[in-house]
């Protein structure tokens, strides 16, 4: 699905996030929450071997970011000193990467039920591997 | 840095591995040895924070791979069931993303010393996390 432009890798998203949070929220209560992976069903293949009950990596992009600083005071908040991006989970970066560890809960077809993905309803995602 | 093309994600790459390996061998060999990640030297603000000791997520983009397989072998050992390859970390993947937990050794500008990144040399680097 990938293909170069220059040295840029484009990627084109494997599914998308289902969850209630159409809009930023706390992060513990994002984390709490369930949500759906919905794959391509021409994908779906590739869901062999993942099980409920196992940890599962997600890598998605954070679609609703735009623009970064290099330096950023973590989780925003201004009374804490600020670092570097690379130091940080921010989204606000460079590349708009996001990586999260979820629980699987359950394997339905195309669909994976999860716990802990703190990421917004609509969010592409990218790749899934063994946690 | 990433901008979008349709639904596509497109990232371009913040800096480079510099390693001994060009070509692949094995994954113990490729994990034990030292690498360097050198970063775009108008990135390197993003590095405050990131100290010798510390473990960071590195994703990279398999920029040797080329073609997939929904199934695979794991470790492309015939003797083993074939397994979905979002249950593997196999770099033929629908987008070709890896991503390894790596020690920091040094910190030296825009540039990382790194022990256990299996990426060969010239891997384009699209991101660096807190792991």
């Amino acid at each position: 699905m990938s293909s170069e432009r220059g040295d840029d890798a484009v990627y084109k998203p494997i599914g998308y996030v289902e969850s209630a949070f159409d809009e930023p929220v706390a992060p513990d209560v994002l984390l709490a929450a369930a949500s759906r992976i919905v794959l391509d069903p021409a994908l779906m293949e590739g869901l062999v071997g993942v099980l409920p009950g196992q940890r599962l990596m997600v890598i998605f992009h954070f679609h609703r970011s735009s623009g970064y600083e290099l330096l950023q005071h973590p989780r925003g908040d201004d009374s804490r000193p600020r670092r570097g991006v690379f130091a940080l989970r921010s989204p606000r970066r460079p590349n708009p990467i996001g990586v999260t560890v979820v629980d699987v809960l359950a394997v339905e077809g195309n669909v994976l039920r999860v716990r802990g993905l703190d990421a917004l309803n609509g969010t592409p995602v990218l790749d899934l591997k063994p946690a």
